[in-house]
């Protein structure tokens, strides 16, 4: 058995289907973010504009966030140098949890390390929690929800992205007394589409299943305080658990579900992804319960992004980019093979300072490779202005296919 | 099919087998760690000595530590924005792993969220990489690296406890020219014995297998440089894959593995785990830079850790409180239920200041329910005396088993 050949070969598989990740080295600048400096291998550095952060309204500068961070640290110290059991429980977690219930309007929540986390933890631990347990799993469902199903080794069944009626078949061909969990995203962040969600809730109350949704990509964006698209369809209180992430629209690191009372003391109790892993810094859980609690009252930031998506969709679409139908704040756009998609980000990072990452396979399927934008309220009109110009002139650099333009 | 009765089963299991948890809620006071205000749950607070954190050096309140998280956040916000694909790799993401290459002498290092993830990622992702492995775990080996075994499906062979003679049998057992791999600790962080790693090092390559040790509660705190009991033992060059974590002695959060080049860059490509989660906040990263920096060249930090170890470990034989025979920092004290063990801990909370959790199942087995002490060169002598005082007051109180007095 020869190992270093073995760990060459899958590099090397990598490799040959052109998508061989090479981070950027960043620097975003606190105060003027999107800007940061990009540095290259050979330590030369370039001022650039971010086009992909998931950092989607720029919490990550907000100087209440910074201040509640600093504070703490101050305060407490740096790590929380335990378990959440083993004195790794603060002041700080049982505040942000609080927060977090009150945003969702649930009897209380949990947080984990990362929204990852807390999908693989929470999905693979309901199934010991409710033995004989199905889940129905959308097809688009994220990494991290994907691994706690299988991790959970119980039944499950895969529906067809946002297709309702074959979700409903699935239900019904299952035994009516069996335990049954439907598991799927509000924002689906890689096209940018949005569930039915109220209609997803009428089939679980119609078969007798709980409802479980990632609004990873949509919690501090979507509804009047910011609790995602549950909120904003006014179906909130009908979803028995919503998962989200501290790592995005509020610019820290964490995910937490929220839920009622028992279902939360239950997955506190049987999670092994919770249980054996040191908590989160006191500054992290500070700086994140400021975020939510800023976002809670400030609608206008979500107002000034949705106007920022839309700008850029209609001008991408003027010159004929293909951008996906997106309904959200999330603006993919349509290369459709990873060596193009690495060259054209290439030419837009090394000549137009503008970075945006390729998005590839396993991230997205094969043949369906994409730019994604997300533009930030803080991407202003002149950045636009860059960033359309330098795409039209590579397209027909880069001879990509276009759309009928639809000025 | 009633959920609500079917969570609160769930907890029910657990609250009768007398091992419900309760969080103590905490707040440590940077620059006089150990000590903390305990808030109880009518919002009354206390002061009290922790005896139970993992901080094990007190980096969480180092100043140099501190200084570099508030310097990061001035200098680039809060959460890097993304995952480290999508615009989340920072220049502190890259310095940290940098540090950790040179900190165990291999050619590269990554950082996951935790050490956890680490574990479970790496683990179950070198079933990928190395189809057809066999791995051999040891019995008493953390949750992650469980995990991480069970979800790479493969197969995998568990050895007695420390029990090389078993290790040896079950390797002679296994095809020659299968991908092998040892997966064991250095430190036992229940028991605080230490592997005897030259010796499975050389079984390892008796067999032509790799070796992966998780050196979570050894790094900072072995070894000349504080880069683990394979430092210290002169064999960690022998090792192919390193694991450790920043939640711990490093007083931050996170974990990394160190290892060749080519095996970091396979397990990067290739790991659900690392490649689809936001990864840490540049804070995180320029604190534990500067903890695992400032570790590296301060010895006498070990040197007193361990006086302290050995000083209560002798204070309490001196009392026949009844202390494994640790052989590393940690100093357990068995109980033997989790109501008796629940008890006391509550006693000396509530009636001695003093903060030290019960360690119930699934943490160790049934009946060897124990308090966890882990001195830091923070403890002194007058929190010493209060504590074995207050001990031996409890173990004539509630009636435990002592051993023979050893003074
Ligand atoms: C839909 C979805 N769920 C969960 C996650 C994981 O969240 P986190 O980044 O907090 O680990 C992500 C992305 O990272 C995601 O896109
Ligand atoms: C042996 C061991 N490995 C791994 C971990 C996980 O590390 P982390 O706390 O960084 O997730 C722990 C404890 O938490 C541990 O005790």
């Amino acid at each position: 058995m020869d190992y270093t050949a073995a760990f060459e070969a899958a590099v090397d598989r990598v490799r040959s289907e052109g998508r061989y990740r090479v981070f950027a080295n960043l620097k975003r600048h606190a105060g003027s973010f999107p800007r940061a400096t990009w540095i290259r291998d050979d330590g030369s550095e370039t001022d650039v504009t971010v086009w992909c952060s998931n950092d989607y309204l720029g919490q990550g500068q907000n100087p209440v966030v910074l201040d509640a961070m600093h504070k703490a640290i101050d305060e407490v110290g740096s790590g929380s140098g335990g378990t959440r059991n083993i004195s790794g429980t603060t002041f700080f977690h049982n505040l942000l949890e609080a927060e977090l219930a009150d945003l969702h309007q649930k009897e209380a929540s949990l947080v984990f390390t990362s929204g990852y986390v807390a999908n693989e933890a929470a999905l693979s631990t309901l199934y010991k929690i409710l033995p004989g347990l199905i889940v129905f799993s959308d097809a688009l469902n994220h990494a991290s929800m994907i691994e706690g199903i299988r991790n959970g080794r119980g039944e499950r069944h895969i529906y067809r992205h946002n297709d309702l009626a074959h979700l409903e078949e699935l239900l019904r061909a299952a035994p009516a007394n069996a335990p049954k969990l439907i598991a799927f995203e509000s924002v689906y962040s890689m096209d940018g589409d949005i569930a039915d969600i109220c209609a997803t809730v009428a089939l679980a109350k119609k078969y007798n299943a709980l409802t479980y949704i990632d609004e990873v990509h949509a919690v501090g964006m979507y509804g009047e305080r910011g609790a995602g698209v549950a909120e904003r369809d006014g179906i909130m209180s009908e979803i028995d658990i919503i998962e989200g992430t501290l790592g995005k629209a509020f610019g820290m690191m964490g995910g937490y579900i929220a839920a009622k009372a028992v279902v939360i003391d239950a997955i506190r109790l049987w999670a092994s992804g919770f249980i054996f892993t040191t908590s989160l810094p006191p500054a992290i859980m500070a700086g994140a319960a400021a975020s939510v609690r800023y976002l809670k009252s400030h609608n206008e930031k979500r107002i000034a992004h949705q106007e920022r998506a839309k700008t850029l969709m209609e001008r991408f679409k003027a010159v004929g980019i293909p951008v996906f139908p997106s309904e959200s704040h999330i603006v993919p756009v349509l290369v459709g093979s990873a060596v193009h998609c690495k060259m054209i980000s290439d030419i837009l990072l090394n000549d137009f300072g503008i970075y945006v990452q390729p998005i590839n396979y396993p991230t997205v399927p094969k043949g369906t490779e994409r730019l994604r934008f997300t533009p930030s309220p803080d991407h202003d009109d002149k950045m636009m202005d860059h960033l359309v110009e330098a795409m039209d002139k590579l397209w027909t650099h880069c001879n990509v296919a276009r759309m009928p333009a639809v000025a």
